[in-house]
């Protein structure tokens, strides 16, 4: 069985132990299923996901047929349009979900990859080697493609695939799952190697990150309650994605015309995703010349400046007072908070205070101020004259992404294939033993 | 002030606010002090450790006076003297901890090492580099030469510490504190790079290990009771270390007598440490030629035999039968569990359902033997044709370690200065924006 979706709207005592066996068991096929997937070359990885690419296209009217059931009952619901469209599939949303398949097919297999390795004095041969991680937990939001470039990504780093999404999106994933595990299995491949879990019921998300020893990683996609609720309730391992309070840094010598350009970049660009600046900082020095500027450009873009006092000194009709939460605050909107400093290190105390160690940019034209930026701002990426918007796995040149960490163990910033995937030592000796006791 | 000592051996509700506030407060200074110490150079750091081991020469006579405070309280309290023994400091122990810290000042600096860079075809120049991981979190029982060691290990990566030691090494851990929190002030890095927080209370590791945006990672270093605790009730990021049910498995195609010297130098070595191995594997093929000499030489060794049926049946005084338990159990002492297998798929099966991912070896003369073991087994560390015994951070070259990770995530296996950093993304351009919305 590959989609365990019956729904379990209780949380009865019986109903709550039957959905935690229901996880568990699937947790543990997906444990026998990354045995074999450990084992797959990168040949048959490849041949499984440009077949699933073909596979989607070929079965699309069954997928936008179980969409629409979806999209009407999200309607029938009173979901807002912008929801319904993030919901909503057709022929190109499908296509481009198979584009991206065939995207990662391209990529290097990471497994197998040896990472180091030496001979030690005693002759005793080491290596370390790129090994999947086995089971990895996806739990998002919203999206329908998220269930497929998940599955294409961890099933070409080898693992087996567990995931949890939204139960708006219930039909809609389980007929794409049901496409990409029909795939698996003509290939030979355990068909519990992408497997999708109940959704109706919040507690399948809690069995999910409580099942040690059955799932190796839990991997949060969404929004910051989403993401820090399982990072705090995970005894699994998890990983923490996502979560953007960037900011753009306009130092005293920095090309006007340069930050201008940068920030309604880094800003406007696509205001809703987690790379977009939240905030900018701006070194006394250069505000009469930039601030008012940045203002008049800000506003035309239709972005409101929530300003520090210095800030509101300026003036302009898309100007308001900020208040102290707004300097912790992820508009994901055409908001953003702005401050003026003293000095580049009170910037650099400012986002150590505020920031979600996800993007910070610094504009200048002075090599210290670049060095003592990018040495002291501890963040996933720190950008010197360059968008906050190209902290992404895709301009990054690794191909695709599963997320963006923000935290600092195992991987951080966009975590392409090699990020999802461990490692171990291998030895090879001629019966060598360790000698003292 | 740089130890936080102050007993609290209430949990009442006042003193465990209390006690939680002195805690987050520590961590929180650590993280201003671990903001410094990213920026020291490798020559500040090594002048430290060097200094650090000067000190503790030095001030031997007064640490030794804590520490038989510590001894005298354990004696009146009835320690075995076992744990006595593992508690007791002398000249020549402290001596060791000197070298410990010298050796570790003569690694190489992990921290700015470039992993990965390339410029994109846009022109953006990008560096992935290593920068610590900023404040660490130890949680350790008895010895206080840990101390001393993980001090050492993560001021080199560049990171502030929290150790959390045993109530049972109060006096000593106190004193070594001291000793390494004045070298670090003396050379002009903040004394709270290196904290001891309060241990009378359990609460105390409570509070630290769900200290999230204090502190980045937690290690445990102990018994598989502590080790799971910390990691199932931590919300900071942890890393799993230790436990270990190796095991070695004697291939149909082994030589028996390296097959005999690797066993015997797997189990009796060093029974009491991790990579010790608990289990005996054996290919039915060569079990007659190989279980009697095994059963004979372990019983010379005063290894008692936990065996199956198949085991059983060779007889010997030091053989018993084994229950379901033997199998999944950590003896760290003169036992092993043992058993006759079909076949290496069936050894590799009893390692998945039992081995703890640490250690597992093969003796083996065949090739395809030892590719299929080194594939199939899911483990820290495999080992063909060598000692359990092997995996250790000073054995694999890396100097000195922290621990062996028995988890997936960030590090596998001997966890030595790399593994206690973190890397960042830096990216240099021109003014360069991403295009498209």
């Amino acid at each position: 069985m590959t989609t365990t979706t019956e729904a379990s709207t209780t949380s009865a005592e019986g109903v709550g132990d039957e959905l935690r066996e229901q996880v568990r068991d699937a947790a543990r096929r997906a444990k026998r299923a990354a045995a074999e997937l450990a084992q797959a070359t990168r040949a048959t990885k490849d041949a499984v996901l440009n077949a699933m690419a073909d596979a989607l296209v070929r079965r699309t009217p069954e997928i936008l047929a179980a969409n629409e059931l979806d999209v009407a009952e999200g309607r029938a619901a009173g979901m807002p349009d912008s929801l319904v469209d993030r919901l909503s599939l057709d022929p190109n949303r499908i296509a481009a979900m198979a584009s991206g398949l065939r995207t990662v097919a391209g990529l290097p297999d990471p497994v197998g990859e040896v990472v180091r390795g030496n001979v030690l004095p005693n002759g005793l041969q080491l290596q370390q080697v790129r090994v999947p991680l086995g089971v990895v937990g996806i739990v998002y939001e919203g999206r329908p493609n998220v269930t497929v470039d998940a599955a294409g990504l961890t099933l070409k780093a080898g693992n087996a695939v567990l995931l949890r999404g939204s139960s708006s999106a219930e039909n809609s994933n389980t007929a794409l799952v049901s496409v990409l595990a029909d795939v698996v299995r003509e290939h030979g491949l355990p068909d519990d190697s992408v497997q999708l879990l109940p959704c109706r019921d919040r507690a399948s998300v809690q069995h999910l990150i409580t099942a040690r020893g059955l799932v190796d990683v839990v991997i949060p996609r969404g929004g910051a309650g989403l993401i820090s609720a399982v990072v705090e309730q995970a005894t699994v391992p998890a990983i923490e994605t996502g979560v953007g309070n960037c900011h753009v840094y306009v130092d005293a010598s920095a090309d006007v015309d340069t930050a201008l350009r940068l920030l309604l970049n880094s800003k406007a660009r696509r205001p809703s995703v987690c790379n977009a600046a939240e905030g900018l900082l701006v070194h006394e020095d250069i505000a009469d010349e930039f601030v008012p500027r940045a203002l008049a450009e800000l506003g035309a873009a239709g972005v409101t400046v929530h300003g520090d006092e210095r800030i509101v000194a300026y003036g302009g009709s898309n100007v308001v007072a900020a208040t102290e939460e707004d300097w912790d605050t992820e508009y994901l909107a055409l908001d953003i908070a702005a401050a003026v400093v003293d000095s580049l290190g009170d910037a650099v105390e400012h986002i150590r205070a505020h920031g979600s160690g996800h993007t910070e940019a610094i504009v200048t034209s002075d090599v210290r101020a670049a060095r003592q930026f990018t040495a002291q701002v501890d963040a996933a990426a720190v950008m010197v004259n360059a968008s906050t918007a190209f902290t992404d796995g895709g301009e990054f040149g690794m191909g695709a992404e599963i997320g963006i960490s923000t935290q600092k163990l195992h991987a951080r910033g966009p975590m392409g294939l090699p990020e999802l995937t461990s490692t171990k030592w291998l030895a090879f000796g001629d019966g060598h033993v360790r000698p003292g006791s």
